[in-house]
């Protein structure tokens, strides 16, 4: 049987997703092979990889001046390809720090350039929150403004997109295609495919037209936006079945009925479990309410000497990875696309199982 | 039905990997999850991920002094971590050039470094080879010695392994795993997994100890060879679903009866096939004996006007993706590990029918 399943990355994938995959996997289409047996070049596979790209591009409403790239590296990948490609001529940006995510991509960043470090990260009424952006230092001649959308370690994101007339570039692994965002609003958008998107191996990016062409001469071809935006993401052999697996994703998505949709149905679960948490005096999440993520719930118990029984009476109860980051130690649930309502409310009515046994 | 699959890469799989991976799919071990739905830190991934590592040190009797990395990027962003990071002070390294592959690789490492690009194409009896090592022009101050092993396009092959005091690194993406080869006579070898590894997206590196820790200081991070070795391939996410498969490919190549066995399975499949060609007058393959690919093997038609019907009708032969390069044209039939004698004596046998018929 399938268990519920709130790893934080690589992440649930929808059970439908899988089972067509797995039909599809020695004989894709009757033709005789696997889609990840097949040339990038063919005309079947192209018109799987476009057909993802056009998908995604009816889930976000991405407007035609942006290209979307599929891209492998992962999201830390694009830590140096960003700077190496837009830090441009002033050779400065402004990084908003809110989490481990932002920090590092701050950390890559300053390895190419002067990097502004704005710190973002403030308590209100004891718990965690991002400032206001009217306190923020932002230069006048950075060449863009980077943050971290949704903190997937810390679970805390931002209430509203930051304003600023330069070019936004924002990570949104751990948020992208979980509620609906004005892409016209960014320069670049980027994210990891291993939580909302696919399997790890595959990083989107999508990138205004007017930033494709600005990096310096001697960064790799690979990083470079602009020969990648030219050859459609095939500079040399992507990663096709990770693509291709994304391309259910986003089927299954319109399916769903779509980004409102799903949002919809996210928020239903966040609620569920926020609320739970919040009634009870024997779990505790740090994060202030206009600053938790939709998506990445993390959470304490009253006593941490009871957290590895908690992990292993959940685990028997069919409800896996909720250890939180290593880092940070505790407990996280990621509620990702993928998680339905009913593994929520499992989880839920097993954390109030055990808070009463264990009060 | 499967057919018989001759893509150059992406590329055939063993069948039973496939069957393997597919009845996996939902519910690997009866964990209620995916492997790729697994965190890469998982007490359970990462035995999958080492299990993987000391099967293909078993197959390729890797020296206890070299690491192997998974990474991603294919092997073109090798083209640009090997400068990157083995350049030195001399900034200066040698380049064999053989074909369409080792172009590519000096024309990314030009870009960080003085290249001394050694022409070792010629003809014997008109046909193309690699000329002999005692005629190329090796520097005294190269920081290492690149070829390609095998060139995937051009179907030709170093008949020896280069003799040099320098760091020799390889690009063996074709190659690798087909035949027994010496790794303690290379500082680095490379390859993309897409041919006799596993799907797309995923990239062997096998490095020296000592060749570690040379990159400059700016180099993207995630290129760094050092780091990667230290994180154990895991800075950031890796390809963790194309990993997996990679182990399913070395566990079947264990089950062959290792390299030896596939060895010779490789040599009476190209006996076959070269035989064949050169018996006939209607078929004929460009490169000298001592330098034909045992992997790749181009092949023209006598009238090239029915290249078309060749491959359509090979297609409805269950014969597939049998055209040449669109570089080079022609025909090329891949015979990677996973492509059994069977499938070349189906070729053979469609290929005398054909010529039969339209000559």
């Amino acid at each position: 049987m399938r268990a519920y399943n709130f790893c934080a990355g690589p992440a649930a994938l929808p059970t439908a997703v899988l089972e067509k995959a797995q039909a599809e996997m020695l004989d894709w289409h009757g033709k005789g092979l696997s889609i990840m047996e097949m040339s990038h070049r063919s005309k079947d596979y192209v018109a799987v990889a476009e057909k993802a790209e056009a998908d995604l591009r009816k889930l976000m409403n991405i407007p035609e001046n942006y290209k979307v790239l599929f891209l492998q590296g992962g999201a830390s990948l694009q830590f140096s390809a960003i700077p190496l490609n837009l830090l441009g001529k002033n050779n400065k940006a402004d990084y908003i720090h809110t989490g481990i995510w932002s920090e590092k991509a701050t950390q890559e960043a300053q390895r190419y350039g002067d990097i502004n470090v704005i710190e973002a990260g403030t308590t209100l009424d004891g718990k965690l929150a991002i400032t206001d952006q009217s306190t923020w230092n932002l230069s006048d001649d950075a060449a863009y403004v980077h943050y971290a959308e949704n903190e997937t370690i810390g679970g805390i994101q931002f209430a509203h997109i930051p304003e600023t007339n330069k070019p936004l570039v924002a990570d949104l692994s751990s948020s992208i295609l979980s509620a609906p965002i004005d892409v016209s609003k960014f320069g670049l958008i980027y994210a990891g495919a291993q939580k909302n998107i696919g399997p790890a191996g595959l990083t989107l990016v999508i990138i205004r037209d007017d930033l494709l062409d600005q990096a310096k001469a001697e960064i790799p071809s690979l990083l470079k936006y602009s020969a990648q935006a030219k050859n459609e993401s095939m500079v040399n052999t992507p990663a096709t079945y990770a693509w291709y697996l994304s391309g259910l994703v986003f089927e299954w998505l319109l399916e769903q009925g779509g980004i409102d949709a799903i949002y919809q149905a996210n928020l239903a679960k966040a609620e569920l479990l926020y609320g739970y948490i919040d009634s009870s005096d024997f779990y505790a999440n740090p994060i202030a309410k206009p600053n938790r993520s939709i998506m990445n719930v993390p959470f304490t118990l009253a006593n941490a000497d009871l957290d590895k029984q908690f992990l292993k009476e959940a685990e028997e109860n069919h409800l896996l990875n909720l250890a939180g980051h290593r880092s940070v130690g505790g407990m996280r649930a990621s509620i990702y696309n993928a998680v339905p309502l009913e593994g929520v409310q499992a989880l839920v009515d097993f954390m109030d199982d055990f808070a009463k046994r264990n009060a």
